[in-house]
């Protein structure tokens, strides 16, 4: 699961669209740039559009009844960076985004036997896009959620990209990637892969015995 | 469906809570009582249980193949305040509240012959619960959002509680409803009652002619 | 102070820009051209830019020794309209956004016989300027806190302007006035200006007699 | 300034309360408790109260005509752990606090030779306190500034306490400490400690070469 930083490191992207595949998503280019960019530092991994599937509603690691989170969350339990892309809705997080963080919040309740939880070590990036306005707020919460359910934090772990307010121009409208939103992409890629790596090889210690 | 101050208002409560009925859920306990303070002041509605519905991730007013908001929007449209109830989780919304944001984004493609949306005159209410914190942020996404969408605010529109930092009471725990919590319902439905029936009498004006 | 369909209504902007005078400020810009769609509909106002006085950190009605906030909140208090103006720094208010609404927060103790606040009756409006994205959020947290304070909220009473993603073009860098943003000004004001009337004729009933 | 592994790590606690000294202060109290377990894992560092400083508003590292934040920066600059201990006031960060963010903004413009923010590989931890709700939503907000700003985020980085909703015990007047607030206060600054040692042995690496 966790690496040594001779073992190449997992990444999942988790693509949190309202749009069930094939339509096209900016969050989902979005999230596959990071991809691409965790690719060229060593990173494995692969991308999963939740609404694609039947994830249920629910705080548990498992609500039961075919729900598809528990398959998603092996996926996160076996990589070492998780990327969260969304698309903006409103100025806040979609829905779908939302759901996402709701079953992380059963990581919680997960523990190892040193009283950790199974995420520690694991480190998040977050992917935003929107036609305008509302990436930061999206990014801090997204941020607060994963880091409250155990994950660290690169420097400068969000990207994004928003057009001019009140605009209609999608993300997957531009033939070039935006150069700034590419720039910030590397790097988010960057710092995540070399956290995720010192924490690989030097996992957080547990609390001290009571 | 909007009303003079003699006909009676209407409510539509959207209960946000994960879990499908039977089971019990404390934001709906919350919307239940915003309703009967309603109720004291005149108005009729109802409650409905969102996620005992299938309603379809999307911002369209139908997205069609057997959703259920379409007849949901038709309450919201025939109502004059619409209350949104909902849990937290990690300190924000719950995935159901975004889905339900989500869905009223699309009355921003909705305008009558005067180019005035169709949630135009209806006053929103908020009705926030959690074991923790996180009450005035939920206020705060749910009320840009339905102000965004057309809902007007009336003072004080906020009905929240929270435990203490970190415990474990739920709201339905109380064998009464802690007092502070009874008196801001009061005091947002009064409100909300006393606008509703104002912009009932006197709706806004649409954009002048260009 | 609150005022009857004949008399004219009062509106006061605050400005929350972090630069003193005279330096060009975008938030100022856009606070002036909600004015000035105020006036075009009969209110009279004045703009005050508040890091060109003395206000101190505090959440009472007159931290002392020279505050300067009593008399802005003279102004407030005889004003039927609030105009909240403030800069985006980070995706988030500025700190001067914050001060203001942290002084509003004693609004909360200040109640007249029938037990209502001061500011109740009054009506909030929020304009929003960055050069990239933040706006929305922006809202959230101004509507939040001045309807915890007391203020009615019209519908879509928020008006902003943010550039694309990372660029560096200011709001007061444009010849002309964004369209939309023009269009979303006019809106902002004339739902404000509405709705003020209304509770200045019929103002909010106090709470039951226990 | 930073430190490989057989050197103390440094910690710097900036307060963001309204108050100045001598004045009781919740969020001191925290602040001092969160260096305490710094202490514990042999860290150095010290306490500055904002408030009690001439900081000045603005976005510049020094604004300038005796502004104390240059001084505050130092400290800031030659700490391997920055605590932002702040107060919640309408369920946000204080204006203290985000008057700190607002400074921290500069340092998007101060890189070294690799093109490095000066602060990359610095660690972020936030102990936030009120007397009833906010606690995460001000820890959103924080997290989100400062990681804009170069800082990295250990798991579980913000400690809080907060209490009931609309009761109004403060923290500092607990005769003992809430566990559940210490025993995440005391894992926050473990696990900032763990990782400001493997950043300070490894720093992240420069952006590559164009």
């Amino acid at each position: 699961m966790t690496n040594g930083t001779d073992t190449a490191l997992r990444a999942l992207v988790l693509v949190c669209t309202l749009k069930a595949s094939p339509a096209e998503s900016s969050s989902q280019l979005l999230g596959e740039q990071v991809l691409h960019e965790l690719e060229q530092l060593g990173v494995t991994g692969e991308v999963v559009r939740v609404v694609d599937h039947d994830v249920r509603f629910g705080v548990g690691t498992d609500e039961g009844d075919g729900d598809a989170w528990p398959g998603i969350r092996e996926k996160m339990l076996a990589s070492d960076i998780l990327v969260i892309a969304t698309p903006i809705w409103l100025g806040q997080p979609s829905s779908v985004c939302k759901l996402v963080l709701e079953r992380l919040d059963a990581e919680l309740g997960e523990t190892d036997d040193q009283g950790r939880m199974l995420t520690e070590g694991k480190v998040a990036v977050v992917a935003v896009v929107g036609n305008e306005d509302g990436a930061h707020h999206v990014v801090a919460e997204v941020l607060q959620a994963v880091n409250d359910t155990g994950f660290s934090v690169a420097a400068n772990a969000g990207t994004y990209w928003v057009g001019e307010a009140m605009q209609g121009v999608d993300y997957l409208d531009h033939d070039e990637t935006p150069e700034k939103t590419a720039t910030t992409t590397e790097s988010a890629a960057r710092h995540a892969v070399h956290l995720a790596r010192l924490l690989a090889a030097a996992p957080y210690p547990g609390p001290p015995e009571g």
